[in-house]
C-alpha cells in the first residue's frame, strides 16, 4: 500500500513560512497571490497490510509522530502498489 | 485561484528526511514501512486571474522560487475559489 499524508497547520496556527514564500512572491512580482500556506506531503510505502489495518496504522503513525496534532492536521489516502 | 503545488525530490536525491522519518517509524514498532519520501505541499491563492493565466503563473512560480529544479520536481492542480 502507498500512503499520501498532508500535513497542514490548523486554522489560526501563525504560518510563518508561509508568509515567507507570500512576501517572497511578492517581491518577485506577483501581487496576484493573496494568501500562501506551506505543509509536509509524505509518501509512506506499506508491506503486507490489508487496506482496513493500514487505515488504522497510517492513522497512529500521524498522530505519533508525523503530524503534532496540536497545532497540525493530517489527511492522507491509502492506494494499493502491489 | 486556488494551486495545489506538491515538491518533491527527484529520483535519485538523497532523502534525508525521508530517511530519518522511516527510521523513527521502525524505531517506534513500525516494520511495515518499506520507504518513506517527504516533500513539500503548498497552497497558493490566487486572485484576478483567468485559469489559463493562472497555469503559466504558477508553473513561473514553481520554477523561480517554489521548487529547485535541479533536484526537485513540482505537479500542481489549479480550483476555483471565488
Amino acid at each position: 500500500m502507498l500512503a499520501k499524508i498532508h500535513v497542514t497547520y490548523k486554522k489560526g496556527v501563525l504560518d510563518t513560512q508561509g508568509q515567507a514564500v507570500h512576501h517572497a512572491l511578492t517581491d518577485l512580482g506577483y501581487n496576484e497571490v493573496k494568501q500562501v500556506t506551506v505543509g509536509k506531503y509524505m509518501e509512506v510505502h506499506l508491506k503486507g497490510l490489508s487496506e482496513e489495518n493500514a487505515k488504522d496504522r497510517v492513522r497512529e503513525m500521524c498522530e505519533k509522530l508525523l503530524a503534532n496534532t496540536v497545532i497540525e492536521s493530517y489527511r492522507y489516502t491509502l492506494s494499493p502498489t502491489e
